[in-house]
């Protein structure tokens, strides 16, 4: 099959003079959205700003309209110097790349950061505060890019994923988290005993979220070295799970609605570690 | 026109025994997700069973699907007992009714709250602490079911709305505030040198919240009687509207994004107060 962009040589003239546009067929017919495999479908400006001055090297290709070009000019003079392909393109072609309108005006191929097994993420840790969470069955890629912005924000160490989950960045959660997924490495747990136990000999303390019935968090002690575990949207977390944990915290609140969204809770709970913590 | 809901007399027999099949052409044909003027169309079962609760002579149309009917069996008792028009129907309907697939087995049309004059709503205020949200131009429907959301859990006043602004609830941000928008009442403010002076008046600091550069919140001496004014997602707030503002706070961060989502921003900051205020 032709592919455009192997063995394509980039021209040799700054990006500004090189609007390629030949149609963007084989890209699109990939599906728009999502990528299999080891790579991911980036869109939003500042998700692809953030994974170019992350990892330049995981660029693979590049989508871009010809107005984006002035503000994407060091990545486009990467590719030209690094030989990645990249094509200007209309908007029409990046909504079927990205699967969605909310493009910003890039759509970018990059290879996926790699996901750290828990003893590797631990044994580069630093002493003092660490904060972590923990997700257990968090889906909607909205809640998980909300939450990765938050994470980065707040100085959050890792997304701890256990075992079992199918959980990975999607480009509409990283478009979300407006960078923020560059900022926040992804851990894979070993089975939930054994990561409680490597866990607490680092030195963590567990927190399961509570809907209701914890302790009010604002009163809490919480440890300096934290792993929050967050539920499902819907189910809440794994009671099981929780009574397993060292603390069991709730955010009081009216009762007016049953909680609040996870993305928000997230921020809450992040924020209130921090400000013990962090000031 | 013929319209089937207008002098329809519900049957007599419990609910259980009336699913009506008939097309449900005349309200998909309003087209879906809007409706104008002094109605709203709600979807999503916590925002229907929240209205409801706060306002049932507010029913004006209910559609549901079959397996809703035991969950939704108070409403239906209010329909046949009001002679309020109410279908069952199937969820390709209902994907049309709401223009969207999250309805979650249940539309509404209803009529929408109220919206106050700012010297009404601060006629009928409480002595003591009270929170309320100045949003200046917050448009994403996620973002404001978000806020309605939080704003519901910590007991926040009122959103208090610019008196240029064109923001209205929808049935979108109705359901992502799971029935939070029936527990924030709406306010429209007068011009803002005005809206300043009366909620001075009657005893409310401002904080202008911005993405940086403000003092942090976790350290600012919030008073009991606050209004925090809340920018839109991507430009933030008014300049000259935050420098005339009590108190400008940030949420102290990283730097790895450059701003929290206005949603999570907001339920820090309602968070932060009720720490201090509720606890």
């Amino acid at each position: 099959m032709n592919n455009p962009w192997n063995n394509r040589r980039p021209s040799a003239r700054p990006p500004r003079a090189t609007p390629v546009t030949r149609p963007v067929a084989p890209a699109a017919a990939t599906g728009g959205g999502g990528r299999g495999g080891d790579e991911l479908r980036l869109f939003g400006l500042n998700a692809v700003l953030a994974a170019f001055a992350a990892r330049p090297d995981a660029l693979r290709k590049l989508y871009l309209l010809e107005a984006r070009i002035p503000r994407l000019q060091p990545v486009l003079k990467w590719c030209v110097a690094n030989r990645v392909g990249y094509r200007v393109v209309e908007d029409g072609d990046l909504n079927k790349l990205a699967g969605t309108t909310h493009h910003e005006g890039v759509v970018a191929d990059v290879q996926r950061a790699p996901v750290l097994a828990l003893d590797a993420w631990l044994q580069q840790l630093p002493q003092g505060p660490v904060l972590a969470l923990w997700l257990d069955g968090v889906g909607n890629p909205h809640n998980l890019g909300a939450i990765l912005r938050s994470a980065a924000h707040f100085g959050v160490g890792a997304l701890l994923l256990p075992d079992a989950s199918s959980l990975a960045i999607s480009g509409a959660a990283a478009r979300v988290a407006e960078g923020g997924a560059e900022a926040v490495p992804l851990v894979r747990l070993p089975p939930s005993s054994q990561a409680l136990q490597q866990l607490r000999s680092a030195g963590f303390g567990l927190a399961a979220t509570l809907v209701s019935g914890g302790d009010d968090v604002f009163n809490a002690a919480l440890p300096q070295r934290l792993v929050y575990v967050m539920g499902a949207e819907s189910e809440g977390m794994d009671r099981g799970l929780a009574a397993q944990c060292d603390l069991q915290v709730s955010i009081a609140g009216t009762g007016a609605v049953e909680s609040l969204n996870v993305a928000s809770a997230t921020a809450v709970l992040l924020a209130q570690w921090a400000r013990l913590h962090r000031h």
